[in-house]
Order: C-alpha cells, then sequence, then structure tokens
C-alpha cells in the first residue's frame, strides 16, 4: 500500500537474510504487495501452494518462495526453506516502524518521582504515577495510564489508551495496542451470607520481552501472587487472561479466547480464536487447540484438540440437535438392540 | 424516559413518514414509550404480535401498527406496512441526536499539518495526529486518538475514547461507540527458528458510510491491503474483525462475534452474537447465521446456518454428552445391526 | 507480594472476624500468601480439601481453615464456617484499598454546570459534562468520561478510562474497572427498504450499589427504558450486557458472556464465562449456568445448566461430529431396527 522509497535488490536481501535467488539478481525491489496487485517495483511470497494461480499471473518483480515450487514462476526469486518468515523480515526492512522520539509531551502527567529515560517517548495526555519506570526507547502512545511503580521496560510501544495498572511489568520490545487492560482486578469474590465478597487482588501481571498484547485484550493481576505472559507470546485482540493465569513462552493465542483464573497453558502452544479455557486446567506444551473450542480439562501431550459443534442449514441442525437430548437413550438402545439380536441367533440355532 | 417538549400530532407524522391514521388524527405526542409505560403524550408500537396483550391496557396517545392489527385496538393509530421502521423515524424526530458544536476545545492537541474543518467538533484531550483530516459536521469525542493521515469523514461521530491508527478511514455520518479500536495490527506472525516474527501490518482500515461501530469493538488493519466494512454496516459491541476482513453493505452483526483473517461476509447478511467465523472463508450475501455458531467454512448461497450445542440441566447433558466421543462407533453399530438382522432375514426364508 | 506493616494476632483477628482459634492466639500476621509461598509472617487458608498436601508442608504462620479440616495441620488456626470469605475480609484488613483523595487534577474538564463534591477525587484529564453529579468519597481514575447528567454515587471508583454515556448512574461503592463503557447505544436496527435505520436509544443504565464492573465490559443504554444493574452484581471482564437487560442483585457472571437484548437475569445466579444468553428470555434465581453454553430459552427454575462439546483429539472429534449431522437418521434406522426386529420375532412364534 505505502512503499518506502529505499530500494534493495534481490542480491542484497540474500546477503542480509540468506536464500536462494533465481533469476535476475539485480532487480530491485522497494516494497511489499499481494500476488495479485503486486507490480514490478513489488516483492511478493507464495507460501500456500494453494495460491499457485495467482503466481502465474503476478506482475510482481520478485518473489519469494519454496524450494518445491522453485520451478514454478520465471519470475525473479528468493528460494528459501521459510517464505513467509523471510517476508516478514524483508517486509520489516521495507517499512520500518516508526522511530521512537525521544521526550515527554508538555500535557503528560509524570509523577515527580516516576522515573522516565530521556530516551523513552510520552505522548500527550499520558499520566505515569509514583515510582513507574519506563526504560530507554519506550514509546507510551496518547492518553495510556501508567500505575503506581508499573514498570515499561526498554523498547516497548505501547498504542494510545493502554492502562497499566500499579505494579505490572511490560518487557522489553514488548508490544500492546490500544484499548488493552494490564492488571485490573481479578474475579476474586467469596460468597458469604446471601452476597459477594470482594477478594483484595494484590499480584501483579509480568509481561516478558518481545510479547504482543493485541487491542482491548485484558489481563488481569494476581489475586495473591502474580499473573505471567513469558517472553515471545503473542496474544491477538480482545483475549481476556484471569487472575494467576501462566502463558509459557512462544505461544501464540488468536482473538476472543478467555483463559480462566489459574490456568497454566504450556510453551509453544496455538490455540485458536474463541477458544474457553477453564480455571486450574494445565495445557501442555506443543499443544494445539481449534477456534472456538471449550477446554474443560488438562491436556497431557502435544496434539491438536477439537470440539465444535459443525454448523449446517438451520432445519437439518434443528432436526438433529434435537436427538442430541437423546443420545445416551439411543446408546442404551442400540446396546438393547445388539442384545435382542444375539438372543435371537442363539434360540435360532 | 426523556421527551422533548415538541409535540406532532397524527396527520403531521403522516404528512412526513406517510401511513394511514385512524382514530383521532389531531392527537398530539412528544415522547415514545413502550406499550406498558406509555401515557397520553406518548406514542408506541406495535411489531410484534406476542405483545397483542400489552397493547389491550396501554395508556399511548398513539400506537403504529401493521395492518393486520389495523383492528386491535382503538387507541389513535398509525398503520403502515414496517411500524418498527416507522417507529425509528418518530423518535429520531422526537429524539434528534446532540448537535455537533463546532469548535476545536482549548485542550485538544492537533498537529499543524493536520486538517480539521471548522465546522468540526473536537473534544477535550483528543489527539490528531500529523496529516489528519477531520471534515465538516464530524464529532470526536473527549480522549480519542486520530493517528495520522487518517480520515474522519462528515458528520462522523467519535464518542469519547476511540483510537483510529494511522492511515484508517471513517466514512461519512458513522457512528463509532467509546472503546472502538480501528486499525490495530493484524495478528501476523511467522513461524521460524522456534519463534513468531512480526510481519508489518501495512494496509490500513476503511470504514464505509453510514456504519456504526459499537463499543470496544476492534477491526484490524489490513497486512498489506486494506481490511474493508462497506457502507450502513451495522456492529454491535465487543466484535472482532481481523485483517483483510470484508464486511458487504447493510451487513449487521451482533456483539462478540469474531471474525478471522481474509474471511469475506457478504452483502445484507445478519449474523449474531458470540459467533466465530473461520479465516479465509466466503459467506454469500443474504446468509444469516444463528449466536453462538462456529462457521469453518464457505457458505455459497443465502439461508439461515447454525451449530449450537442445545443446553440442558447438566446430570443430562452429562450422560449424553459422554456419548459424543462414541458417535461414529454408535453409526457403526447401527449399520453392523441392519447388516445382521438383514442377514437373518435371509437367512430365514 | 506486598505487605502493610501493621500485624495483627489471631487472637485480634477472631475478636473482629470471629471463628475459634486453635494453637497459639498470639501469633501475629502482617501478610496474606498462598499455602506454597507462605512465611512466618503469613495467614494463608484452605477453602478446598485439594490442597491438603500443601498444607501438609506451608510454612505459613497461620491458616484459616474449615471444621472438617481442623486438625489437618499443627499450626496456629482460625476456624470457621467459611473460610474464602473469612480470608477475604483479612485481606482487606491487611490490603486496604487506596484512599480517595479529594480534589480535582488541575487538568480534568469539569463543566461548571456539573457538581463534583469536594470529597471526590478527579484524576488527570477527566471530562465530566453538564449535569453531571459525582458523590462524596467518589474517585474518578485518569481519562474517564461522565456524560451529561451521570451520576457516580458515593465512594464509587472508577480506574481510567472509563466511559459513562450521559444520564447513565453508577451506585455507591460500586468498582468499574478500565476500559469499562457504561450507557453505549443498544444495538436497536430496523430493516426497511434494503437498509437499516437506527432506532434512537434513549433509555439509560443505571448500575446498584456495591457492584464491580470488569475491564472493557460494556453495558448498553436502554432503547426506550433502562438497562438495569441491580446492587451486589459483579460483572468479570469483557462482558457485554445489551440494551433492556436486567441483572438481578448478587449474580455473579463470568469474563466474555454475552447477554443479548431485554434477557432477564435472577437474582443469585451464577454464570461462567464465554456464556451466550439469548434476548428475550428469562433466567430464574439461583440458576448456575456452565462457562460456553448458549442458553437459547428461559428457566424457569434453579438448577445446573450446561450445553458444552465436548473436546477430543482432532482425529476423534472429525469421525464423531461428522455423524452429528446424520443424528436423525440414525435415530430413524434404531427405530426402525426394533420395528424390524420385533416383527421377526413376532413371525417367529
Amino acid at each position: 500500500m505505502t512503499g518506502s522509497t529505499v530500494s534493495y535488490s534481490l542480491s542484497e536481501l540474500r546477503a542480509r537474510f540468506g536464500g536462494e535467488v533465481l533469476g535476475d539478481s539485480e532487480v530491485r525491489v522497494s516494497r511489499v504487495s499481494t500476488l495479485e496487485n503486486a507490480e514490478a517495483d513489488s516483492i511478493t511470497f507464495l507460501a500456500n501452494e494453494l495460491y499457485l494461480r495467482h503466481l502465474k499471473n503476478t506482475r510482481a518483480g520478485a518473489v519469494i518462495i519454496a524450494a518445491s515450487a522453485r520451478n514454478a514462476t520465471q519470475v525473479a526469486r528468493i528460494v528459501c526453506a521459510n517464505p513467509y518468515a523471510y517476508f516478514a523480515r524483508v517486509s520489516a526492512l521495507l517499512n520500518p516502524p516508526r522511530e521512537t522520539l525521544p521526550g515527554v509531551h508538555e500535557s503528560a502527567m509524570v509523577h515527580p518521582e516516576a522515573q522516565v529515560d530521556s530516551r523513552a517517548e510520552i505522548g500527550p495526555f499520558v499520566t505515569i504515577e509514583r515510582l513507574a519506570r519506563v526504560e530507554a526507547g519506550a514509546a507510551v502512545g496518547a492518553g495510556c495510564f501508567i500505575g503506581e511503580s508499573a514498570v515499561i521496560a526498554r523498547d516497548a510501544r505501547l498504542y494510545p489508551s493502554v492502562s497499566v495498572y500499579h505494579r505490572c511489568t511490560v518487557g522489553a520490545r514488548t508490544i500492546v495496542h490500544s484499548g488493552a487492560v494490564i492488571g485490573a482486578d481479578g474475579f476474586g469474590i467469596a460468597f458469604d451470607e446471601d452476597q459477594w465478597v470482594k477478594v483484595p487482588q494484590i499480584g501483579a501481571v509480568r509481561i516478558g520481552s518481545d510479547c504482543e498484547i493485541g487491542a482491548n485484550t485484558t489481563i488481569d493481576r494476581g489475586a495473591i501472587e502474580d499473573t505471567i505472559i513469558e517472553d515471545g507470546v503473542k496474544l491477538d485482540n480482545q483475549i481476556q487472561i484471569a487472575h494467576n493465569v501462566r502463558i509459557g513462552a512462544h505461544t501464540a493465542i488468536a482473538a476472543c479466547t478467555g483463559i480462566a483464573g489459574s490456568a497454566q497453558v504450556g510453551r509453544h502452544c496455538r490455540i485458536g480464536g474463541g477458544v474457553g479455557i477453564a480455571g486450574h486446567v494445565t495445557i501442555a506444551d506443543h499443544v494445539e487447540i481449534s477456534g472456538h473450542t471449550a477446554i474443560t480439562k488438562s491436556i497431557a501431550a502435544p496434539g491438536v484438540f477439537t470440539g465444535v459443534y459443525p454448523f449446517e442449514a438451520n432445519r437439518e441442525w434443528r432436526r438433529n440437535a434435537a436427538q442430541l437430548r437423546h443420545l445416551a437413550e439411543l446408546a442404551r438402545r442400540i446396546a438393547a438392540l445388539e442384545q435382542d439380536l444375539e438372543e435371537l441367533r442363539r434360540t435360532r440355532t
């Protein structure tokens, strides 16, 4: 969509990121595009052979491609093991993130006992409370709130309107999108004498390095100890992480998923959107969970797990779903039939 | 609840909005009410014959009603084809939206290179970045953030605390409620060497005219090209629209629904609450999806589609749901029974 | 995690909160801890006998325990009927909420016709519109928006970035977490001539006393009359309450649940996370709903209700779920088998 005016030849890209160049290695590219809308100055990629038909017609100057498709086009190309990751790196080179502009906006309210590094950027209408710390290279967008004793580590980036409650930590290079709330009280209530008594939530939230937290995602502070998001975790938008959850390093979770209190999710998991994970369960490393699945008990070993009701036309769904309430009875009737048939057979011989 | 002091006679309403008046056409109404709580100065409506019993007892001065119910009351009434839509127009007449008050609040931070029309209203603590444009009649509520080169078109209204990231567009007359985030990065990550590499999200979000975006709804910017919300789309609260989704014109989506990356939803669809739509699927025009359904593959033709697990008392659910894990086996046993029975029959004759 | 420097002996706690002390009643505690991480100055609790093994090894100075476990440890202990609620009260004593600091921050924009009690605290960048009222002891965090004629009652606490639209009410001592939106327009639209007409939402939201509203939760204003949250209701994060819903007193709802328009939820209900409740249904008092369940019709009596698709390994799920689309046919085949077998039997004798 937008392009930098800088350009790179394929041989320059190879020098930075590796891979093998086929075709004219002096082709220069200045922007990334989709296969369909690429032009002569675009580099694009093919990560999924489903899109081979688009490759045929692309006008791209260059394409990043896997070894298996090396001969699927005559366009100048970079052949590599992981075209999508290679593309990510090329795109980051051509579309560098906005630089941090050191300085505190004149409208920001920084408590005199807060520590804001001179190389940090603090936007308009930001509130930074007592003893909070914002480290070098961090950028805090307009209207963010950084509570007492909270820490925004080096090179972290908070987009506008993020709230970080007291004593919570956002790790180095972690990105937090608008509307995310880090460290609100966990849902700790005790029922007593016909009403709920609030349980003070005195833990905090610790988010590791190199994470990304999506827009309007909420991560609650721990009840007594901390809620922990380990390094490299990627959370999409509108995710809810309850108190005392731990998410293992390099796990990725798609939007609208909710994880209930004290659940432990392993490392390198991939969790779909709209998933629910019950409180206190443990999910092993390398588990994959399909979107819209409810995980009601622990998963002890890697694998792909699913629990989705298949949709169909409403009329058919009505007829079929009605039987769900009779499933135990149907199973019993099948067993009875088997027995009766066996009986018939026996008495016959 | 609140009423304007302006009043209209039924004949005046007929002159504006059409319909047929039965009973005293000079009855004057100054506010809208429910059937149950209407008074002599109220106009109310009956859109669903389920509420006929409330009609019997209403104290309303006038009622808006369908032809099929024209004789169900003696109250002065307007008979029309679509009582609910007629009511909507009467209510808008009696409850006009707050007017835009042109001017930039003294506390707002407007970049000198931003363009804010003199007929736009900019509230307190608003940030408007470089090259952003706010057109005539638009109102930007307290604490909103309008990123670089973003556009808020004529007569659009942003309630407080909306974030619009760089280069995103909000169309004419579109309403955006508090906490909505337009244009945060899509969830684009590539897995490589045991960790995730961020894929820059360089597309934007384009929202058409006459849309409404609910509170805390998030619409992600496109990975390479744009995410598109066509004209007249109505999105309820806490909806998640991922990168490169397209929502067709005049589609309405209820709260808490999540639509994954690159899904294409048709025009005039009606999608319930809590629905999940998988990435890359295509939904035809005029499709209706029941609440809480997961759409895991494309839908090629209009119709109503459903996939909801029917709830029941927990004890029954336990007994029935346990059989779900044996369903393939139950089906196999039924087939075996049919074969055995057939066998028995054959050998018998 | 943090501790106050104040300490209490068990006999002092007994004097305040009741219970029976076993062991050394002069043991002093200054902080609450988990069983696993407690130290000599910690008080902890055992509410669930699943954690008895942690009790064996605890280094806590004191523990709060039920009568059934009174002899399960030699640690100094308080025996009471409801250890978790007792713990909540002790923790609140040791971790009192931050005090309200009366005064209006110099950056806040308070309309001259708004009424802010001199004992209220108004944070930086807060907007308070005409005729709004903030009562004594209430605290309004940084960047909140309080619309025209809205009321924030005595001792209520709004964390940063809460939006309260015009005419909505937050009751006494109610806590509202960051990003919550109170009173956005309900999703009222009428379809007419191929497009949607907005129905003005002229009701408001009334939230009772002693409620808690989680981060990024949204509660829509009523279409004509008000949306009502009764006293003592506890709402977790990212909950969506649609227009004209009523939630009965002391009901608790876990995160990510959505309740559609005009639904009526009883008193003392417990609703899990990720639940969907359809519009216009009525839920009796004392109903419990399991997480991730869709409630599509009314529930007339107390009980536990569930509708969750059990997850399994994807390969098994595929085989079993495929049969769901044949369930009505499987039921028919079972009935046919029963009839055929009966026939066989009859003709045999």
